[in-house]
């Protein structure tokens, strides 16, 4: 094999709270190679960056390593991109930490793109799940958080921080309740697995046998019936389609995909969410937007990652759709 | 005189409710000559194109007109910048109403662009006001409306039909008062000035002798210190804050610039607007967001259809602030 890194497969990461993931995907999309650690989120910083250490190490094992000469890294948020920092909330030993440089040092100075998790999501989904042509849309992230990004004009919109379409902090109910990030109202408090989980058993909502009270356990409730259960659901869908059509009158969308686990739930979210959706974007030029469950699934972020890394590595710097396919055939 | 297009002015209108306004704008953003008609705005479709005319008719009597070229349109919206068609909520005479196409025909055949009027000041104030030189901002009127545009990358973002960064019907307040448009708890619903003033009388404001209950009065009112003429300021600054916050949180601006009659208060709304703002625009990504008054005032409207116009007409499709100003040298 030559190394021809244009028509090889690119190395993505994938980090967030509860674990690092790694792989070599290709250009049409396809995980070829895999590797994981639990990130160590309450450790020194270091720590955590040997854990990213051992997961490009575990990809470097590969006999297609050689090929991937880019790497992409989706990380939770808050990312700076035009710095390449990151400071996710729940890893507290990174703040302001220079992952760019440290990944590109240990892959042998290749070239490294930055992007915070909801956008990874985003070009995920652009490239090869629901958005997939579809030149303005909103892809949504709901579950311990709520994040997001955009496709605008055809193209993933970052913003200058890489931090664009955090739907997760906009605010729906500005006499709402305080929030993790300092403001009331925010989608999050609303919408969050957690939160939808602690509204119910506030409204009188009991877990079964097994003293489950997650999200995930509400949902079983609402899809047997249990008012309060689905009233939960009702409201963080309200919440969504807020922030959905407050997107919408900003920057002209004709579609939201929600994935995350709360979106795991099913119609107990889709059908209130599609309903309110209805209540809230009225204008002309907003009111034929769609919502559809993501595809992408837990592999998102690696997608994600991969293809900022793919676009960056093509010069297309998050061209359409599509844009990467010329790098297919030449391996 | 020759005609050369490139370097020669642009004719500007701006349709709105109340007038019909029409200019010639060379390429410094000089107003070079002017015509006006009110807007009959309750009449059939054909007698309000009528208008349009004679305001075309008074501008062509000008000897600068055979050197303009391009023709720009901001309409009162909603707009379909796609298929070149208006239909102003105050205009019901217009509906789908093909405004492009007939100018066109009555200008002879002179390329015309159109966009909203929220796009239109936008430009205006990227190209000439407080928006000059910043890649990423939120322009917004706050008057009998409340509208706004965007500038993404340097560039104005009018989105596919021409009404992005229609930040009034940003869903604020999710359980809150239905708004004309339908929806819920909107920005327009609590901070334009007829629902600012509404609201101080409900609470108890008296108007003076002259029993002017506009928001000006209300604004009188508040500089003079009566408590509840500030409140609501506040309430409308309020739902401003966290709709011009949203908007960072989803696309990332640096600045957010605020013109129309109630920004005319000056700092009864702006005080509390910068406080609010600090409340709800928590994250590190948002936090350096500043705000400020516009500057293009009544005129916005013009020199936003003008710099739409001289955009296209120079290939730049709305490019980056300074890209019309090659075209000054050549008359």
């Amino acid at each position: 094999m030559h190394t021809d890194f244009a028509a090889g497969p690119v190395a993505a990461l994938d980090i967030g709270g509860t674990k690092i993931a790694g792989a070599l995907v290709d250009a049409a999309g396809r995980v070829l190679h895999r590797a994981q650690r639990p990130t160590p989120a309450r450790e020194s910083g270091e720590t955590v960056m040997r854990a990213v250490e051992e997961v490009l190490a575990a990809l470097a094992a590969s006999p297609l390593w050689d090929a991937a000469g880019a790497v992409g890294i989706g990380s939770a948020g808050p990312v700076d991109a035009s710095r390449g920092t990151v400071s996710p909330v729940n890893v507290p030993g990174w703040r302001d930490y220079p992952l760019v440089e440290r990944v590109r040092r240990v892959t042998g100075g290749r070239a490294v793109t930055l992007v915070g998790d909801g956008v990874a999501m985003t070009a995920a989904e652009h490239w090869v799940g629901a958005a997939r042509g579809h030149d303005n849309a909103l892809c949504l992230v709901v579950s311990t958080g709520v994040g997001g990004g955009l496709v605008l004009g055809g193209r993933i919109h970052p913003g200058p921080t890489g931090n664009a379409g955090h739907i997760g902090h906009v605010v729906v109910d500005l006499d709402g309740d305080v929030c993790a990030c300092g403001a009331r109202g925010c989608v999050e408090r609303i919408a969050s697995g957690p939160h939808l989980a602690r509204r119910a058993l506030e409204n009188g909502w009991r877990p079964g046998p097994d003293g489950d009270v997650s999200a995930a356990a509400v949902a079983a409730s609402a899809h047997a019936g249990d008012p309060i259960a689905l009233a939960s659901f009702e409201r963080a869908a309200q919440a969504l389609a807020a922030g959905i059509a407050a997107t919408a009158a900003l920057v002209e969308i004709d579609i939201a995909v929600v994935g995350g686990g709360v979106a795991g739930a099913g119609e107990v979210l889709f059908a209130p969410l599609r309903r309110s959706l209805g209540a809230y974007a009225t204008l002309s030029f907003v009111r034929d937007l769609t919502v559809v469950p993501a595809l992408t699934g837990t592999d998102a972020g690696l997608l994600g990652a991969a293809a900022a890394a793919t676009r960056a590595r093509d010069g297309g710097a998050w061209a359409a759709s599509g844009g990467g396919e010329g790098a297919r055939g030449g391996s």
